[in-house]
């Protein structure tokens, strides 16, 4: 048994994505047994991360600065802009060093089922951001939602001077082709190309 | 791109169990973008915590009492004292309510390996903890280190006028035979019951 303080950090624990009742209720053991090497630190660390984050006013990114750390540096591309779903694909692609230009983090798509709208959206603030002869990557996930956002912001940017890409659809690097979708080989084949490029 | 204490945050959630550098990642992210109904509950819930626990001085569980509320609870049977290895394992016994008495965490098993003698465990309170005629339920794992702590004990205890037992083994309930091993299978073989006890 454990007393009602304990009771409530497993509820909470258990909200994380990946933590389910039971593995909270480990991790939270683990917390309360090592108190100094691991529940102090992580009480500072999530303290100062309260504190400190904020949401970019420019791009939309979750950051400890407003502007946030990739708005801020002027080493990057301006006539680059990558559209992206969340903040998690703006970690990814920044993890892979991908991306070259700054961001723009949309905060969801578009979803008729859901009820949002591009209202409901960070879509506005992106006309303001596009640069006479810039490009705009759409890098949205490959879903009916990701791909109905896209379109709807071809249309929107249509008519100012800007290009509009999208991610290359294909045979993950690493992955073997007799686990790959249909869809996916269909598209790998049809967006085929000449060896001499490698 | 994320700032610093962005990072520090996600380095000390990867460390918890169950949790690895993507899943803190992902966790992190989600507290982030939900700080008003994730971040901020959290935050309480692990200051709270830290505040409350202590060990109890009685059977050494964690609780936010000294003593803690089992030992503190005057309805369970005083003449039952049940030993456990870890804090996780009474949490297991409580949940299953299978306990109606008090118990003793030692705080580990009896190691050669990684040099844990009885003077590393919370072993010598037990003594005085072990009235006439009571019975010593040794809820030990049935690992290597488990069953010498348990004959250890056993060692320890004789002579005084205690009951020592240990928790039976046998098929779990809702397991099936051929998944079982070969040692389960004949402990169970050799424990077998008459059928009229249920």
């Amino acid at each position: 048994m454990s007393g009602n303080e304990i009771e409530t950090l497993i509820k909470i624990m258990a909200r994380l994505p990946g933590l389910g009742p039971r593995s909270a209720r480990r991790a939270v053991l683990q917390l309360l047994r090592r108190k100094e090497v691991l529940l102090t630190p992580l009480l500072q660390a999530l303290s100062a991360a309260h504190d400190a984050i904020q949401t970019c006013s420019v791009c939309a990114n979750i950051d400890v600065s407003d502007p946030c750390s990739i708005c801020a540096d002027p080493r990057r591309d301006p006539k680059l802009i990558c559209v992206v779903e969340d903040v998690g694909d703006l970690w990814a692609l920044e993890r892979a060093s991908a991306m070259r230009g700054y961001y723009h983090v949309l905060g969801g798509t578009l979803s008729a089922l859901d009820g949002i709208g591009p209202a409901e959206l960070n879509m506005a603030s992106l006309m303001g951001r596009c640069d006479e002869g810039s490009e705009i990557i759409l890098a949205l996930s490959a879903t009916v939602e990701g791909q109905s956002t896209a379109h709807y912001l071809t249309d929107m940017l249509t008519g100012r001077n800007v290009t509009i890409t999208r991610l290359a659809h294909g045979v993950p690097v690493g992955g073997e082709l007799d686990y790959l979708d249909d869809g996916t080989l269909a598209a790998a084949m049809q967006a085929r190309l000449p060896m001499r490029d490698f």
